[in-house]
């Protein structure tokens, strides 16, 4: 993610920009740590493992008042983490990421560029602390201090892809 | 989805309620279009594809100003849908499902009562028009009329839990 991402060739922004963004309000429910900041972030979750092989490098550190919510999830349980790109641009409809080459749709690429800043990760729940409102993960490829949106968990019936015919 | 969840035993809401929901705001990308309404929604994806056989049951109608973010999303893609449960309460921490039995923090439950009330789906693209701005899909459980979020690619090694060591 690039806080002040500039126009590369073939790219088009929204005219007037994204407009209102109040169609919806989100609260954060914490915030993630990693070791990663700009310029040292892997791209994606794979290189993130990569880089913390063994280690508990990543921590959700919630809001304490929604530490209830966490009754129930367990160490090894797989869960989607929905969390907020807040530094990226949202008004970019087609993008030419410099790993792709080539310009593509923003709803046909992971860019953090996008109408909603969402980003969701399936990560491994490693510990978790419902006294100190903490969970550990194995990995995530985000910045330090990343907003928390949701935690859900990872159903294998429901997230993955229905077997083509 | 229940519009008016009353509260069950066992569960705990939030003192004072969700509080300002003010961090960020979301801008609404489309609606989904589909046949379920109150009282004849399927709980998950699994029923609601087992309900839309071989058909394209479901459609994404998004706002025009975003059609351009469409380009390189091909019929049979998977992708992630998230979308918002605008009716759900945010004040739950604690739940009792009738399907689940016993209460469960909801960061362990798929239920759209949750702080912030997104949800995400992995379904296949069927079709897309561009022109229209409109996205058929295989299947999808949320009511007609749902606002969409975001549209992302389903990458397998991005979005499949890790091989357990």
């Amino acid at each position: 993610m690039t806080e002040t991402h500039e126009i590369r060739p073939g790219e088009i922004t929204l005219d007037g920009g994204i407009g209102p963004t109040d169609d919806a309000g989100v609260v954060f429910i914490g915030r993630i740590r990693t070791p990663w900041k700009r310029g040292d972030c892997p791209r994606n979750i794979g290189p993130a493992r990569e880089r913390m092989p063994g280690t508990t490098g990543a921590r959700i550190e919630l809001d304490p008042r929604f530490a209830p919510a966490l009754a129930g999830l367990e160490p090894g349980a797989p869960v989607l983490l929905i969390y907020w790109m807040q530094e990226a641009r949202r008004d970019l409809t087609v993008q030419t990421p410099r790993h792709v080459g080539e310009s593509r749709g923003t709803f046909a690429l992971r860019s953090p560029h996008r109408p909603n800043p969402t980003a969701v990760s399936t990560v491994i729940v490693t510990a978790v602390d419902p006294e100190a409102a903490t969970v550990e993960i194995d990995a995530i490829d985000c910045f330090d201090g990343t907003p928390l949106v949701d935690i859900k968990p990872w159903i294998e019936t429901v997230d993955m892809p229905p077997r083509r015919a």
